[in-house]
């Protein structure tokens, strides 16, 4: 086959241009074209947003469409109203969005106000709640006229350091969760830890499932910050100790930010870090029919690939009591009565197909050091099942 | 505001990590992360696509569903089949791909259909079909999974030369043509003007508006093809004369393929050649509720902005006629009842919201060679008005 390919550093003439490629049926001659989409974002830390410009700033004198939760904008929509000050942003919707109707529809909701507002090709979406939020408005911005911008303000402690700073947007479909979705960078995001204040005690043990997650496969130190301070900064709101409080949640974005930057589109292989505690959390948060929340189906995932770690020699006993006592301070739980070895069994094979073929199950090699188990028959049955019975006796107290 | 900048050529060691950014109400500090998404496709020209080897080599061993129409079902399904023998394709969806109903619920629908045949994050959409069954897949395609590869097999004129070879899916959303869509590149198309021979000439002849278009606005001698060759390219169903034929197809995709080569994303500036043809025609279609072919419409669209060129003396009255004359050769409308100064004026405005704040109206400054006015103010009403009765007379023979 000769080839010929388009590179956007040669000027191309017309007596460059091929036009003498061959027609035939053995061989298919072609043309190609190289096509670069290169974008950059920012994650911005401060504090007080409300009396800041830097949000104003951000948006400029674009048309912008904020998109928010009834809880939110309850709690905290004064304060970006006032950090929206001067700006053009034409309307507020407020969207019950939770992970249960995380839909196709309410996608087509942002997008049909988007077009009854005149969001033109230089709009603006600004979310303005949690991960739910921004994944439905991110995936919104990239559908709408092919792609418009849009700009976060996370208000959970999982949006802030997991869901809020990557460059994902999905729906759930069908029942299969996140099926449809999209990469689409934020232009920026913006952390402010004033909006953990008023955030229930439960979606802030939640978040730290994710940061605990980081600390066991990357970052000892971080693991460290939550195993002395979780309890601490869960009672305060993250208000104190502040110092740790802002340490832990810049070292989790530093930590997810340099887990994403080598392969921000998931194509560059399927061996990511950042996938421990997430291959039989999809199966267990379906069985539970969104009773659980993401943050705790991982905690309980953790805790299972940690024991299968424990089982097949990667961890000793010692590291092993860290990560459950770790779990069982901030109060996530260990397991769950649908946690099965039928359960484990579907989540491998669903893994695998997600994953290109391996199953690349991420279990830890001590504290802030992980590997991967790539093959099914690196975790035969009987180390499932003897993971399970270790789990569910440290669950019971029976350890 | 101090920045810190992920660079993917840096290689990142704690030490430094900027976790000393400091948090304060007015100096936002940040992060940012780079990029990339990096992407080539290949454009295919060959004979006998059923007798090839080259789509089934193309597949691999992916498990991939076939999404075409009842049209080409019925004319071509078993050359398809042929092209796809000893491949993994599980499944074939007959969709009754129609612009009037290119919408998300047909999207869904493929989505759908390759959620319960278990295609991977591995596996492939292919379209086999026109443009608007290219639209729907492709845009299935970048959702699934958040992307999923696709392989195009265009089978008419407009689907070989321009909807079939570009990087965009999109369907229609409350009653806005092409509101949602997404920029997803193929994997590769495959070009084989037999396809072409079952097609009917109505459908020919909008797709030969498009080649006129690259003719008129970069190509001259691809012009001069259609103006003496059209006529017997499109009662031949493209079958001779033959080189010619293959010529205009090649030339057409290479001007093609040139002009998204700088700006693929359309993110770098809205000045593009390709507009040409493309600022009345879609409020025409949405006045006409796609009772019109969208090749008809940009024909009628490509001879008001020729009328204008020539109003505002950017064209003489010879190529005003070559320009007319080869519309009308090939049997393509020069103008509709539903063309008016308001519908004119609405467009303009549709434009200027879709391309960034300017109208950036292309018209031709010659064959081969086009400019673009760029503020509302370069085309005033009274210039409107005299190219509308300009067109007027020349459709009614009264020039």
């Amino acid at each position: 086959m000769r080839s010929t390919t388009f590179d956007a550093a040669l000027a191309i003439d017309e007596s460059d241009a091929p036009f003498g490629l061959r027609w035939s049926p053995s061989e298919w001659e072609s043309l190609s074209l190289d096509c670069a989409a290169r974008t950059r974002y920012e994650v911005r830390f401060g504090e007080s947003l409300a009396q800041s410009e830097a949000l104003a700033a951000a948006v400029g004198d674009r048309k912008a469409l904020l998109v928010t939760t009834p809880t939110v904008h309850r709690h905290h929509g004064a304060a970006i109203q006032s950090a929206l000050r001067g700006t053009n942003t034409v309307a507020t919707l407020v969207l019950n969005a939770r992970e249960e109707t995380k839909c196709v529809e309410q996608v087509e909701a942002i997008c049909a106000e988007a077009l009854s507002r005149g969001i033109n090709r230089r709009g603006l979406l600004i979310s303005f709640g949690g991960g739910v939020c921004s994944d439905l408005v991110t995936l919104a911005a990239s559908l709408i006229r092919r792609g418009i911008g849009h700009i976060r303000v996370p208000t959970t402690l999982i949006g802030q350091i997991d869901a809020g700073i990557g460059l994902k947007g999905a729906v759930n479909f069908a029942g299969k969760k996140s099926f449809l979705g999209c990469f689409h960078p934020p232009e920026q995001v913006f952390i402010d830890p004033a909006f953990l204040r008023s955030l229930p005690r439960r979606f802030l043990v939640a978040g730290l499932a994710e940061v605990i997650k980081m600390g066991i496969v990357r970052d000892a130190r971080l693991f460290e910050l939550v195993e002395s301070r979780g309890l601490d900064l869960v009672m305060s709101g993250f208000d104190a100790p502040a110092a740790e409080g802002r340490e832990l949640l810049q070292r989790s974005i530093w930590a997810m930010l340099d887990e994403l930057r080598g392969n921000p589109y998931e194509d560059q292989g399927y061996e990511r870090l950042v996938d421990f505690g997430h291959t039989f959390s999809p199966a267990l948060e379906a069985a539970l029919g969104f009773e659980v929340q993401h943050g705790e189906a991982v905690a309980i995932d953790m805790a299972l690939s940690s024991a299968i770690a424990k089982t097949l020699g990667w961890i000793d006993a010692g590291v092993w009591q860290r990560i459950v006592n770790t779990l069982r301070t901030v109060s996530l739980p260990l397991s769950s009565g649908r946690l099965d070895l039928q359960l484990c069994r579907n989540a491998l094979v669903e893994a695998c197909r997600h994953r290109g073929g391996a199953i690349n199950l991420v279990i830890p090699a001590g504290i802030g050091r992980a590997t991967f188990l790539r093959r099914r028959s690196d975790v035969p049955d009987p180390v499932l099942e003897e993971a399970l019975a270790l789990l569910a006796r440290e669950a019971t107290g029976n350890a």
